[in-house]
């Protein structure tokens, strides 16, 4: 097999077989491929896209390309969830000890990574103590004890991925719905998980802007997840302005717990108790949607997701009292407040631009040397849709150093459109997507 | 400016500025700016093409990647003569000394390279001492002198056509209208002539093999000229069946002689009439396409080219006498014959397939390492439209090494499609374009 004729067929509007991708894969992977022609049929794969059979074919080979985790000694049906990303985004910390709580093994693998803050295990390490270095043995232990744990990503997971979407990201080949399908489920299924939950989101601060974008990357995801045997559905969610009030590491780790205490923003619990009811369902813990959800609800007035939670927090090493206390989490020096100029009614929040300006006061990472500030970013007052009179706070800024304050007070003030007229609060769920089901809500 | 910018901005479809072109290009051949890219960018072009703007922002840049050769001390009008390929073009051989009879200076650069035969400069070695190596001042001062003198291509002239041509072989980006043409103009650009004539091939031994696209392929070459602001006409014509009946180094050369001697092949001698009256034209030597015709015609009937030929070979070093007694040029050790199976008429004598068989033989380099056998090769003694009866000889097969000669016969035979049916003969020039004019013959 010639690499150049492979770019040819491809370039040509063929399918490629699974003999070829796989030859493809493990020969970029290994390096006997060139960065070169990978690109040239990266690009013709953005112009000639893959089909179904070709997208399945490209997640096994990645997923196979490193080590593909066993956690067949965890006992239950292991259901994974990922997010497509957002501004504030804590949902896995609030989530996990929600279905954890109704005996769920949940059993994450998570990442740091850029962004405008950090990743779930930088969130996490608001508690003084905690770490993710656990052994695998450890860490298959703590979920069958507790049905809750958190591991760092290890390095040799779905490697062909991770070399083909750092040449992605310099040849403009990024927007290809089976390129981003089979990046995202090759390392969930390479992450051991029996069942998927996608959290697809939708809006501003959305990689999918468009939701019928997001629809279809929905349908890739789920169609791998089948075509690999794994129970996977995908509800699509809105990332139009920030998810919660809280953007920033430990405010975010705050509000997650505060919502565990049933004190949580309103759409973000309704998230959690959405994305969880779906979770319950993949692991087969409930027969019918409501019921599901019943039974996550309860986990929260029950005070067993909490307490699920702070058990976690513990044996990972985390000051646990922090849980009970959350004045202890690291907390920013200053508070500053911008204020609306205007009466009128929020029309839109960029979620985009409030998640720069959080990055901005360094809750998040530039490139892979940034150091990351736990207690600072940007706390929302209001949201779409509230009516708010001149001089009226619409967010906070929590913040440690002065260098880039104004820079970010500027570009968080820029997120917001103000209206006269009312407006309509934007859906949180737009529907989902199942093996045999598209549903499109309203 | 940021490359990923600039392939994002192709693949969508956008028109790429000069500067940007500019900066590709330069970045490419200085090597700031990765093959990975690069590719990606090319495959980006397969898709979107280039408009004519871009195409000659692309050749102008390519061609000021190295040196410009400056050609001012040639008196005159310098007409270049540039073929796209095929096999038995012996063209420039043969029709360098016509023009140069007329007056007109042909100042030639030129070649090897890889393929079924040698390119202009190994083929002229088989006149013993006859050498290339010549001084760029020898070079103009042999131009002014006898009108006619090769030199071989500088390593510096177009570099980052040279570099960009090595990606496209490996990257499937080759069949591109606007690299095509910009690939071959930049290097003629950049030679230093003043006008240019474009023998564009079509047919099954051809670069393009169909027709529309050998006059697309003519068109965006002449745009590209005019926009230089160099005359530059392309004639299409013929490959299909090899070009005249030698196909081999010294044997071509002994048909380009007998073809200044008044001998040649019908349709080789009728090539060359028609391109040297273009070039005429563009020289400016003649006024109507007729009259300039008459005067090539005129070049062999007095022997004033075959003269010019002979001084051309002296000064550059080669026997002469040679030109008088082509039976002292390079002659193989054995000649075999193939003979037609059937009584009928040639339909086809697939052009690309005698090539193969003759580089089988030996004439021809299959890498850059290879060693050209300038005796070896293959002598058409029909061709299509001729009636052939069973047993007749159909061509000479004129070896050395009996290594590879059996399947060079098998492949040689398998050039030929022979019906009972009589065939019309294939014209031998399609038309022609001009920057204000397309003409299509028939």
């Amino acid at each position: 097999m010639v690499m150049v004729d492979l770019i040819t067929k491809k370039r040509n509007g063929e399918a490629l077989s699974k003999e070829e991708i796989d030859f493809f894969v493990k020969g970029y992977t290994e390096g006997t491929i060139p960065d070169y022609q990978a690109s040239a049929l990266l690009m013709a794969i953005y112009f000639q896209k893959m089909n179904p059979e070709e997208t399945a074919y490209l997640t096994e080979a990645m997923m196979h390309s490193g080590k593909v985790v066993d956690l067949s000694e965890i006992k239950g049906i292991k259901v994974d969830k990922h997010s497509t990303g957002g501004v504030g985004d804590k949902t896995t910390i609030a989530l996990g000890a929600m279905v954890a709580a109704c005996g769920v093994p949940v059993a994450k693998m998570s990442g740091r990574g850029l962004g405008h803050t950090g990743g779930t295990i930088d969130k996490l390490e608001s508690f003084e103590g905690f770490s993710v270095e656990l052994s695998i043995e450890d860490f298959i232990h703590n979920v069958n004890e507790i049905k809750l744990a958190v591991i760092g990503q290890t390095h040799d997971l779905a490697p062909a991925d991770k070399k083909l979407y750092a040449l992605r990201d310099v040849t403009a080949t990024i927007d290809n719905m089976s390129l981003i399908a089979g990046s995202i489920m090759s390392k969930k299924l390479a992450a051991g998980a029996d069942a998927i939950l996608l959290d697809v989101k939708t809006g501003s601060g959305a990689f999918m802007k468009e939701l019928n974008d997001s629809f279809e990357l929905a349908k890739e995801m789920v169609a791998i997840g089948s075509n690999m045997k794994k129970n996977t559905i995908a509800v699509i969610t809105d990332m139009d302005q920030p998810l919660g009030c809280a953007v920033g590491n430990s405010l975010e780790v705050k509000e997650a717990i505060d919502t565990l205490k049933g004190n949580g923003p309103k759409d973000f619990t309704e998230l959690c108790y959405t994305l969880g009811a779906y979770m319950l369902m993949l692991a087969e813990k409930a027969a019918t949607y409501d019921e599901a959800y019943k039974k996550i609800e309860e986990t929260i007035t029950s005070g067993r997701a909490l307490e699920t939670f702070k058990n976690f927090i513990e044996v990972q090493g985390g000051n646990s009292s922090y849980v009970d206390d959350i004045e202890l989490l690291p907390k920013a020096n200053y508070v500053t407040t911008i204020s609306s100029e205007e009466d009128g009614y929020i029309h839109r929040i960029l979620a985009e631009t409030v998640g720069l300006s959080a990055l901005l006061l360094g809750a998040g990472r530039e490139n892979k040397e940034s150091i990351i500030d736990l207690a600072v970013g940007i706390k929302l007052n209001k949201k779409v849709g509230d009516r708010v009179s001149k001089g009226e706070i619409l967010a906070e800024i929590h913040y440690n150093d002065e260098g880039r304050l104004k820079e970010a007070i500027a570009k968080l003030k820029s997120a917001y459109e103000i209206h006269t007229t009312p407006v309509e609060k934007r859906p949180l769920i737009y529907g989902y997507v199942k093996e045999d089901e598209v549903k499109k809500f309203n």
